[in-house]
């Protein structure tokens, strides 16, 4: 496996754990959430204010990027993080979400995707190899296999169906994956040899070729167990360099949420990491750092800025109501974002009426301080030995 | 007169001068530029931005904040430079130009103007008493007269019965202005006495009674020279803190607006401020300075990014041109700013065909600093007694 994955800490009370993950661009300390930089920007943030936020790894959507700007682009001018100037960890998903979700015109087959651009309504194509190739060639520290997720409710027939089709899909995406190195390999080490005296220095210098993104695989089953142990059984037969939970956050009740995540996770390699994908809420992500998962995205934070919503210590506040009006606290008055010692509700409140664009950026910059902040204590809390009480605060407090 | 202004340098070839202007929020080293936050917030910029600007001082609307979130609201929040949280200088227009250009549905009369709130359409009035009761609650560093301010080309007639109007208004401004401080100043001593010992201690102190803000009145007339004397002399004869010229950069040709300027400078006051409204391109900032001129505002740069128009030393750029699609060169290379140090012309090309929030952010950025620095580097000059020299380079440039 080339993606080293230390456990640095477990929590003895819970399945939480405290972990380093070593990526090309750099060490991710998990648990951690990753913000949602869609078309290669987090709606409303710069770069330094991510920096600022202390975010370790961005999630990209591989579906967007690849009609706008074109993923041959993003290759020709030296991948993802050089494009965005990012030049910390990225993880791109695979699309199959996007496809499936923002267009009622895909198609699905045993060979792909067939699915239509939101943008002009054009023809495309994925299949478990094209999501391999686009997600190459953006350059990512972490690539996803192509899977189909279904929506909650479905019939046990669907849901087997998906899972079923998911497990080749990933088949498929591994050995092209595999495939694809081997040349890359076979290259880097022509280029090497040809380069004359210098091939060592380089081999071991900082110029050495980047090591290719880690792939990760994706398991299905909705809210059926037995699927779900199907399904992990034959992703883990495959071999991945860490496993994702899918297919969850699609209007599954939260009580069956936390246990099939619980049990999902609990059948996975302990030596790799878990991301749970598009969950969720703050409450979600203490109740499944508890269940043994290592990383999280999710819109929810950067979208609900967007909406007004903000998360705070009291829980969510809603500051276009006109009881804000005049209310010079900050947000959250336990917050110490640089948005909540400068800025007043008040403020924000006309912000927002006003269609200013800077009540977006100061609410989106808070929210994400809210997530991270919120996943940063948690994790110190599991190195000190102390996370289930900080947990149920946590849990408490939401 | 409160407002201490002092000229600390002269250029020897031209009319460029460098001075200090003290307000009660701090010193503003002219020549400056002030960017323009309509609605109590630069578009796309957050405070701190602006402070890492360099930001010296701020333009309000008095028209925009009258009616959204309401004078009366932020009075009762501690005035704008607490509801915005901005602690540096301020300075508010009257309204009169918002009043007169964003709806057709204006009318003026010898008392005022009356206008509908291009929000919901409401009936409103503005009087020169209306526009100072209004800033006063508003609280900033420097206020405006109302005036009327005519469209190029005006007829002689239509001119002249503005410029009358204008310099009415401004005696009815400056009337009701102290009245209003000398009510003020009756109540500060009245607290003052009514603390007992602590009076002393409090007039000398920091928490002294604000000093009210100083008004400046507006030089009207269009290009017609023999009005613009006759409006100086009427302003400058009821005597104000600081001088406006208005009715520039509303259609008239550059070299008639540059005379203009050059012959209304010369006749205003030599230790008074000068503050040119509603202007302009870099070069008009140049040019101006060179006629004397010490404040200056403008939409430009901050309208301009968000239609992915910056400015460069090599000119103006439209970002959004295919040919920048796999530039990797930042927006101008012979900028310093943090946009120019990270981000290249083919990411800001990608966000502002995707719409994204970055891009307007960015670009804004940019802007702002190319208009501040260019000043910046203009005041440096006449300091050091080469302004010409670097006048003419900046001209040549632009």
């Amino acid at each position: 496996m080339g993606l080293n994955f230390e456990i640095v800490a477990r929590d003895r009370a819970t399945r939480a754990r405290a972990g380093r993950l070593h990526t090309p661009h750099g060490v991710v300390e998990t648990p951690t959430f990753m913000p949602v930089g869609t078309a290669g920007t987090v709606k409303g943030m710069t770069q330094e204010h991510l920096e600022q936020l202390g975010v370790q790894m961005l999630l990209a959507n591989t579906y967007h990027l690849y009609l706008r700007p074109g993923h041959e682009i993003i290759r020709e001018l030296g991948g993802l993080h050089r494009f965005m100037a990012w030049p910390h960890p990225i993880l791109t998903d695979s699309g199959g979400f996007q496809v499936m979700s923002l267009k009622g015109l895909g198609r699905v087959t045993e060979d792909g995707v067939y699915f239509r651009s939101h943008l002009d309504g054009s023809l495309h194509f994925f299949s478990p190899e094209k999501a391999v190739e686009v997600q190459l060639a953006l350059g990512a520290d972490i690539i996803m296999t192509f899977d189909e997720c279904v929506e909650y409710p479905a019939s046990h027939e669907t849901l087997l169906r998906a899972t079923k089709l998911t497990g080749r899909w990933a088949r498929r995406a591994k050995e092209f994956y595999e495939t694809r190195n081997a040349k890359l390999e076979m290259q880097n080490s022509k280029r090497i040899s040809d380069d004359g005296f210098r091939a060592s220095a380089l081999a071991s210098g900082p110029q050495s070729p980047v090591p290719s993104p880690a792939l990760f695989g994706i398991v299905q089953g909705g809210t059926d167990q037995a699927l779900r142990r199907q399904s992990v059984e034959e992703i883990v037969g495959i071999g991945f360099e860490g496993y994702a939970l899918g297919g969850f956050s699609v209007g599954e009740p939260k009580t069956e949420m936390y246990e099939t995540v619980a049990y999902t996770a609990d059948q996975l390699p302990e030596d790799r990491p878990r991301y749970l994908m598009g969950v969720g809420t703050p409450e979600d992500l203490g109740e499944c750092v508890a269940r043994g998962v290592d990383l999280f995205d999710c819109v929810m934070p950067t979208r609900n800025a967007r909406n007004a919503c903000v998360f705070t210590s009291q829980g969510k506040l809603i500051v276009k109501n006109a009881r804000y009006a005049t209310d010079e606290k900050p947000l959250d008055p336990q917050c110490e974002c640089f948005v909540c010692r400068r800025y007043t509700r008040s403020y924000l409140r006309h912000l927002f009426l006003a269609g200013e664009i800077l009540a977006g950026i100061l609410a989106t910059y808070h929210n994400l301080y809210f997530y991270l902040d919120s996943v940063r204590r948690m994790r110190q809390a599991i190195v000190f030995g102390n996370f289930e009480r900080n947990y149920s605060r946590v849990r408490a407090g939401l």
